[in-house]
């Protein structure tokens, strides 16, 4: 029995150093998928409340809206691969994601004992986009503008904040944002400890495909240039490149498929993702 | 030009009058089908907020969920005439409060300069629910409990709160809950100034079929006695009832379909719909 | 009726402008002299307060003064046309000021729904000031400072600041203070966003004798030096020059025998006199 | 030089005793007509406040009012002894109280290093007054509501509020309110630790002529039956005996003649004058 | 390693039923003498602050002062076998308390990542004593009055009250007060969650000497008629029934010897001691 | 009697000016040992309190530390006339100083109507040392970190910190401060408004050994070339222009045998010490 107490304690300077703290998590892939992960993900989040972080997640759709689409015969276009958001694409995007993602996540954290509150972007206008530059693949947004008055507001309160990402347009309409970018953004703008992006990968990996643990902003481009770096894996480095110049202390790439991937990344000394830091 | 003005300063006593108290609005019926009168309710709700008054809306569903189930082919069954909300139902009623009209609701408000944020019952466990007692129609639920404390944060801020009723269950299940039984659960609970349900009829009318434009709690009594109160609007002047005894002020049952008329029967001495206040 | 709430309702992008906003009204002229000019003011400053803005009111003293210094036969010298302000005049000047003028106009708000308090700039040592440099015309002082902490306070707990422009000496005496410099003095120590004099002119009128409704502080001096301002302007121009040298980001000069004056200025885009801003 | 500051510590318990206490003075009479003691009652006032007390002044007006009424030739009528309070009459005295005495009583405090501000009754309707019942002498009131929440404000700010006896009338008019009955009920309203009338009299007086320094409420009855409390002294008296209904702990009836005698009162043992307490 | 995490998972419904409470703990006995258990009843009470718990310390005496005593010679009286407490022997007793043992568990709990501020009960007069009635063993106290501001006020603040056990007397002497008998008054007036008597025995124990691990209040007069509960244990028991009348929730007696015992007593359902809670 | 009252008032212009500020007070010396200056120090000091002074305490040890390493045989080691610190040293360095003046000085002030606080360096951290560099006298620290926190969050309450200068070493040990360096360093990171040392000589001496009133920074270094000041008195004006470098307005060097030496320095014009002041 005292096992149990003696590993509870080894937390202890985890908890000290990360006290006050705000965490702003990217949550998607397998972990939001199956129903052992998300249970444990909850727990997670409602833990980190009760240890004094201020843990903010913002999740994506997967395969939930597709599923949607599909039922109800919306077809699907494609520019260069990438799926067009028409007006009843969007419809169907923001109702799986405000509507059921959102809800079913603070439902499990509030199951867990934590006391979490569901927004999306256009909430208190916490997120305003304008149409994306380049390719038109319809209502897909970038953010410009980021107020994070609400989420303070909830934070201090005791509440957890789970933001679905959508936000109000400059030109009246609405736009699906990329969950990591707002992620991101959020983070930046809340001048967060830790921007963690919950992928369905172990993190970034060296060309014998070991696990690099640990990263700083100038090894990046090395591996980048050696197409070490590659594929999917360029957008999530960039977006914590970008985070971390935005003012984020640490960013972290982690695999939502190990069980409470986030408390282990949090509360050993290893981890078991990829860390990426500032500096060279 | 100078009419404008006076128009304006005609207000004032209505405004001094209700400065700082609350307003939790039913919002449902026509007010929220057609586009004009969506934008007008909108407006509505901003402007009250910057006069000094915290409305709380909490807004239904209407035909929106029946055209989702229709096009996924979800099939309905119905005991007594009611819907029975299967797992499936829930699944689609909650996608289209929370996920499509919720945020329709607080994109109107933002649009009209009000910062009004989206929430479920769900959210912070704002309404607790046990299945309704008496027939079977699967997830409906009955309130048992309602923790203001984020409606009362967020009012603080400047927020207006925009409420799907939706509700956390005591069994682990999620509840559908019906929308003026909640608007009146939470005027209950934040001892509200005023209760209004918005709906599709003028009010409670006089066996000439005249609008009775003011009411007591007494003589409401023998309108139902006398068969003059019948079939939907008993319900409703039930709520109205169930909130004077709770402690609201005042109730009024009014006619979303006249454009502004949450303002109109506010600002004005005589109203437009139905007020029912306690005493006899 | 309808049309009420319609006109109601154009004043929401207004609202919204100026929601939390402070704004110096000079007080003074025909408005504080006609019975019905002065209730409607009194209105106008209500409302502002109910919409969510700060009026500070500053007034002058008017015709009042000279009635009681001459039914009190105290004689009146002049030094090139100013009068002179002795020990004797100055009791009168400050007995009608603060005595009658300010509490007249208290009530007057009060009566209207409002929640004024009356100071005199001697309260808190609000205004601080010397002997006026240049001709000796007795106790006419110039501000040396201002301290605004308690009209912040008053602020805050929702009453409206009314004021007498009255000065403690820094040489032990009382001085009275021109109510145009006062309330200048006392915007730019707020950093208002407008100062407001109600005057009993249009506003500044071009060679054709027509209101220029918006002027940039760059296009004054031309005006000055082709005389088109001219005389008693001078001085209103130079208070509104100096304000938004200090910081204040927009000056009105108005007629205060148009009813509503004030609403009229702010509640309409054309406005019904002429505003001053910084810049070329 | 030591002696000085043995004298300052003597003080201690006293200052001890009363920190974080409000007291209210009815301030006027000699006290308030020659110099030195103006001076005087001012600093005593300024050092009641830096020592963690909580002074609030209520004044009177005395000759200065039936001077100005007799330089203004206006004709004062009289009811069995009681001077008639028209319209006129009012203006008059409205202007002395809160335009000269009330101004002159701030900037002396304010001259002897405390905040004052001075108030009227009006302000922020801090009294509401109906008509007298009785005699019919014109506008004289009598107090039906105080609202303290400006005094209260004031205090916490670290100002002292000075107070002339003007009302809001319930019919519209303004009102004087004899100062004794204005400063009781006042201290009744903020539950003060202290009512202190300062007056032209030693205090109540035994049948030898003698001062008691100290009477229980029980033992007022007695002495007036017997005659030995009588004439003026009577509404004194009566006004202690209502603030000790009402709340008060403790009220004074102290010679205002006599210099510094708010701290002689205080801050010795014996006092100067006659203290009543309530109890038997 | 997941092992780890799962194990800090099991202790959240814990740490959620406990947050914002308020846990007064009786520090003493070996769980004070031997080095390791020290520094782990540091980490647990750190641990408990970082967990929303807020834990205040107060604690005993201990070998250290017989051992000082006896260094200086000072020679100790009895009176029925209690040592009697002369001005000399207080004097160590003091040093030792406040100057040794207090500020040792405050540089622990510091050094375990806590922010810990060592108090005494003179200190802010949070505890005011007279001399124990009954047999004379000298300067001996018990407590007549508990001010917990200065707790409050710390505990607010993210620090940890550590408290030694003395107490200004109403007679001028300063007082020793019983450990025990300090925490359970402290406890009572902070309406504390939990009193813990940390002991160097198991806890209560049936008369086979099996540990009981949770009592009612009305089962412990049966225990104690049967004199199954005899000895030191009485006076313990007696200790946490006062402070269960007193409105303390649920009061411990546990084994200080097992380490980190108040975590295993806390964050575990059946617990190591004897949990004693109010009702039959 | 109306003599105290005058004297009273004589130091309202001293109140006034320090209203507010934070004083740092080195006690020690005479002023620690004989019992009538106790009594008045601590007077003094709970009267500065009362009158809106922040007083700090800062104290040292004096002869009673000797007397009982003595007591306990606890031999002495000197280094160039340093006595050395060592495990068993520091100790009872640790009991006199926490344990027994430190609650002795509270007690004293609680006495006299104050509420203190004792605290040591080690609580909450506030005061952090390293093994002071030079000679090796053992525990000795310098300070490496202040944090006020605690001290403010005090202050703020209405308590007067009284502070034993022992610190938490970054090496894990306990260090005994010097408690003049201590004092002069909690000023600092106060910036306070005084720091008075409390010694046993009159102040600072002329060649003609006359108090010499008032110094300014530019004048010490004549002093000291000269030889005019030397010996003790070195390290204390040291301590002074330390404090004035970082921030404190004012230092003081007062003879601490002088009773009511604190109130005499600031109440009275000419002082009874040295004022030490920044500038040339």
């Amino acid at each position: 029995m005292s096992e149990k107490i003696k590993t509870l304690l080894e937390a202890l300077p985890y908890i000290k150093k990360f006290f006050g703290t705000t965490f702003v998590i990217k949550y998607g892939g397998a972990a939001m998928e199956e129903e052992h992960l998300k249970k444990e993900f909850a727990k997670d989040v409602a833990l980190l409340k009760y240890v004094g972080i201020n843990p903010v997640v913002v999740h994506g759709g997967g395969p939930k809206i597709g599923r949607l689409l599909k039922e109800l015969k919306i077809p699907t276009k494609f520019v260069d691969g990438l799926r067009v958001t028409d007006k009843k694409t969007l419809e169907v995007v923001e109702m799986v994601l405000s509507g059921s993602i959102n809800k079913e996540i603070v439902k499990n954290i509030n199951d867990m004992g934590g006391k979490a509150i569901g927004l999306s972007g256009k909430d208190g206008r916490l997120l305003v986009a304008r149409k994306m530059e380049g390719k038109d693949i319809g209502l897909v947004g970038e953010i410009v503008n980021v107020d994070i008055a609400i989420i303070k507001d909830i934070n201090r309160h005791g509440y957890i904040p789970v933001i679905a990402p959508l936000a109000d347009g400059v030109d009246g309409n609405s736009y699906n944002i990329n969950a990591d970018t707002a992620a991101g953004s959020i983070a930046k703008a809340l001048s967060a400890e830790k921007l963690i992006l919950l992928t369905d990968v172990e993190g970034v990996l060296d060309k014998e495909e070991k696990l690099l643990s640990s990263l700083k902003k100038s090894e990046i481009d090395t591996l980048v240039k050696n197409k070490i770096i590659s594929g999917g894996m360029i957008p999530k480095v960039d977006c914590c490149l970008d985070a971390l110049e935005g003012g984020v202390k640490e960013t972290h790439i982690i695999d939502g498929k190990i069980p409470h991937a986030i408390l282990l990344e949090i509360f050993t000394d290893s981890g078991i993702g990829t860390k990426i830091t500032g500096g060279a």
